[in-house]
């Protein structure tokens, strides 16, 4: 079974066994374009400010090289393989013709024919006024988005397109995902996956916003859902199988299955066995992104969207998401130790973040007498606020830079735990925490999280879960399992209670826990945050 | 004439003419003993936390050393030398023999024989008690300090005393500053100046604190008074005559003019020709504390102190102060400035301090988008509580360290204006704002100062103000003038509107400041920064 994960900077093949998940091989491809943000490639066209694009022939490379090299790696023969899968960044999106081929290859300079990444964050105004439209006209779905729609969805690219460059947008008989886009490369067959259509494409039960909303955003916009896909495919499902082509890039055998198209961050949740109501995977890196199963519909404040079948079918998925956690580790790393730390790390073997881990770690809860803010970059849950900043609170002249790495860690901890208690105020329980992605390497830190959470953590068996859940769902859509639940229980790797809160350091934690909650209510109107960021946007422009 | 300075770490000499006030030679002593914090000289006593004292021969070597060898630099015969005035840090105090004679010489193995340094904080229960009962009895005086007796003060390190070492206490026939103590040992004659006596001793126009008083905080106490100076003498006015003994120390003529004794800060308005109403002189350096004469007396809250005839004769003299200021900037560069900083600033021929100022003074105002509270030390003036912490608000993942460093120049510009405006609202006229002290060095952090004050700044033009100061009150004591105003105005230096606010800037400021506004008030309280460092303190025990 192969599954194949296309992150934001390079995609990765892994080749596992059908019966236990056993990952047998693996291979990464770092895309030639990486993400293009200046210039389009050729160098001639500029991109404005927070453009993010991508290039679908990249994509395309990483099924060429490394899905084979993953096999030869795995030393299996290629007969044995039985299914593929991927899943992808999102909201990735491209506009394409009725036969599949992305516009920017038939109009390679105009920088809106390309794909746009999901960090593309220059349709804001366009999602500022699709979220102010859908409120004045209380459009049912909105609180299913957490009440705000992102600059980073479907509908406010593709309003961009329209508004910024009308024959483009006309031109595109298309608006897909990229993950049902690589689907289509591999099958011949479009299809549209309900994951990336309801979380990306606000498509709820009874389909996507109307015609009537749609005109009102923009005339022009009235026949957009005629270039999305008006039939959705169940996750796990079978879109269709390998064509001839598709066959010859991978060195696969024609007409194996694949599946439907999926998110890297839901898929994990298939790779950590966690697919059942009340399991919150949470998917640690730069960001952490929050998938869970439920069978409660709530509209939970803050969450980035609830979609019915959109983690596994027959359960509400829902997402939430804390929009800075490692990068504020590393933004810290980079802009605020001094040389000292740095030269000692180096003499002792270790990163940065090593070293400061140990010294953080050694201290006692509170001995720092901080706390922080992780609104660094915004926060999306519970606050859904792109424009608010961080803080720290507490500084001395004997505050150490260990300490203000803790806060920050305990911060992101507190974060998590706004989100948690927010979603069980809201008749959404949540059973059990599942940490997933590269911030589970830092053992302090997970256990940071599981003192402020008061809760057990598990731990995913895997480093490339989405692959690997990847390959569940590829298993499922071959029927060697008959759904998704099933083929994660063989197949998922998840440890639990690898981390368990201590009652004392808990404690502590609480009452830290109060004074950034306090914090966070008092700084969460953003009115003194938003003055302060008009005055620099006013001082910068 | 000969001004002395008594600092920190060292003793400072300089040589001045009478005339015009030019400094003609100067020479330093750096302490042997520096500031005695672990052990007693020896090495054998073992001192508590927060302890600092300091050796009297340290101070003695200063008027042997020193002294002499500025008169060699400066190339002027002792002969025409008419007189000499000493300045000192302060609340710089030790318990005497009758004679003169520091306990510490007697009983060098006792700590509290030993003089306390100003920055000795071991004796806050003593203060809070002493407060807490004044407050409850409404002691008339208590307004005059802002509503707090400080730790640093005679009444709570002499009740350290007597609480702590009763037997020392008991030996202890005189408490007395060191600006007064080394007045002694170059007159033979105990005086006592109004200015410690004022700001450091708790006497107002009707004496010190009542013997009723005394008893109620600790019967033992009751007579403490007894140990102080019951006849004040006038600054700049004349204590005594040089006895032949400290002529051989300092190679000065025996019989002439020795000055009344007088606190750096406070000195400093006269080396500054800022002795009159409303002339508020700041010495700027890692705190800042500001001085200033008035014809009004007012309770202006959080000030340190008002003492009548307590910087010049005839006028109220008002102290203030900003616990951390310097402190702050040396802390941020030590602990928070990235290797790829300090190489490039080495790179550049500058140091951090320099580097990080030239890169803060391209941007414009705003334009990092922070806001900082510069209590990292506390706050004295106005909200007097040492337990307050800093804070900065906004940061971003894009946030650099000069954007941060700029910011917290900008907190203590605003912490400024805070004092200057509450001292006007309480009726107190702010007329010029006169700058002395090592951050004088710094322009652009000066212009900050102008444009957030919305005001001109004076510079002092001298870099060695009290010493000038003292020179100052040695030509009034020895008769060369009639005053200290008079004597200021011909020897003390002023350059006036050095830097002049930008009106543009000024503008953008008030902004900010309104921010740093909400902030200072809504942290006032102290609620949440008081539990931040009970925590820390409940995890550090």
């Amino acid at each position: 079974m192969i599954g194949v994960d296309f992150g934001t900077l390079s995609g990765r093949a892994v080749v596992v066994r059908v019966d236990d998940g056993a990952e047998l091989g693996e291979a990464v491809h770092e895309y030639a374009h990486r993400v293009i943000e200046d210039t389009l490639p050729g160098g001639e066209v500029r991109l404005g400010p927070d453009w993010a694009l991508q290039s679908p022939q990249d994509w395309r490379d990483v099924l060429r090289i490394a899905v084979p090299k993953a096999l030869a790696v795995a030393g299996v023969p290629a007969s044995q393989v039985i299914g593929i899968a991927t899943d992808f960044t999102a909201c990735t999106v491209l506009p394409a013709t009725a036969e599949g081929t992305p516009l920017c290859e038939l109009l390679p300079d105009r920088p809106h024919a390309w794909p746009k990444l999901w960090k593309h964050h220059a349709a804001q105004p366009q999602a500022d006024r699709i979220t102010a439209l859908a409120a004045e006209r209380r459009e049912p779905w909105l609180p299913r988005y957490g009440g705000r729609i992102s600059s980073e969805w479907q509908f406010a690219k593709g309003l961009q397109v329209l508004q910024e460059d009308p024959e483009v947008y006309g031109l595109a008989e298309r608006w897909i995902e990229a993950a049902d886009w690589i689907v289509w490369e591999l099958t011949g067959v479009e299809t549209r996956n309900v994951c990336t259509a309801g979380y990306k494409g606000i498509h709820q039960e009874d389909g996507y916003p109307s015609a009537d909303f749609l005109t009102a955003l923009d005339p022009g916009f009235a026949g957009f859902i005629d270039k999305l896909g008006q039939e959705l495919s169940p996750l796990g499902g079978l879109a269709g199988r390998l064509t001839a082509r598709a066959a010859e890039w991978t060195k696969l055998p024609e007409g194996i299955a694949v599946a439907v198209g999926n998110v890297d961050a839901h898929v994990t949740a298939a790779a950590a066995d966690a697919v059942r109501p009340g399991q919150m995977v949470a998917i640690m890196g730069t960001s952490t992104c929050h998938v869970m199963p439920s069978d409660q519909l709530a509209e939970v404040p803050g969450m980035c969207g609830v979609v019915r079948d959109g983690i596994v079918p027959g359960l509400w998925g829902y997402e939430a998401g804390q929009s800075g956690v490692g990068d504020i580790f590393a933004w810290f790393a980079e802009t605020s130790v001094p040389a000292a730390y740095t030269e000692k790390a180096a003499e002792l073997g270790l990163n940065v973040h090593e070293y400061l881990t140990s010294l953080a770690a050694k201290q006692k809860v509170g001995a720092h007498g901080l706390v922080a803010l992780d609104w660094h970059n915004g926060n999306r849950s519970v606050l859904v606020d792109h424009n608010l900043s961080g803080m720290i609170v507490g500084q001395t002249l004997a505050t150490r830079p260990e300490d203000v790495y803790r806060a920050l860690i305990e911060a992101t901890a507190f974060g998590a735990r706004v989100i948690v208690e927010t979603f069980e105020s809201s008749g959404v329980p949540v059973e059990e925490f599942v940490v997933a992605g590269g911030l589970l390497k830092n053992a302090f830190l997970m256990q940071v999280y599981a003192d402020v959470l008061r809760r057990p953590l598990s731990v995913i068996g895997s480093d490339q879960g989405p692959a690997l859940g990847s390959a569940i769902h590829a298993a499922v859509a071959a029927g060697a399992y008959d759904d998704i639940t099933q083929a994660a229980a063989a197949m998922g790797k998840r440890s639990t209670a690898v981390y368990e809160p201590d009652s004392a350091r808990a404690d502590a934690y609480d009452r830290l826990y109060a004074e950034y909650r306090r914090l966070h209510d008092h700084f969460a109107d953003g009115e003194l945050l938003h003055r302060l960021r008009a005055i620099r946007n006013e001082a910068g422009a």
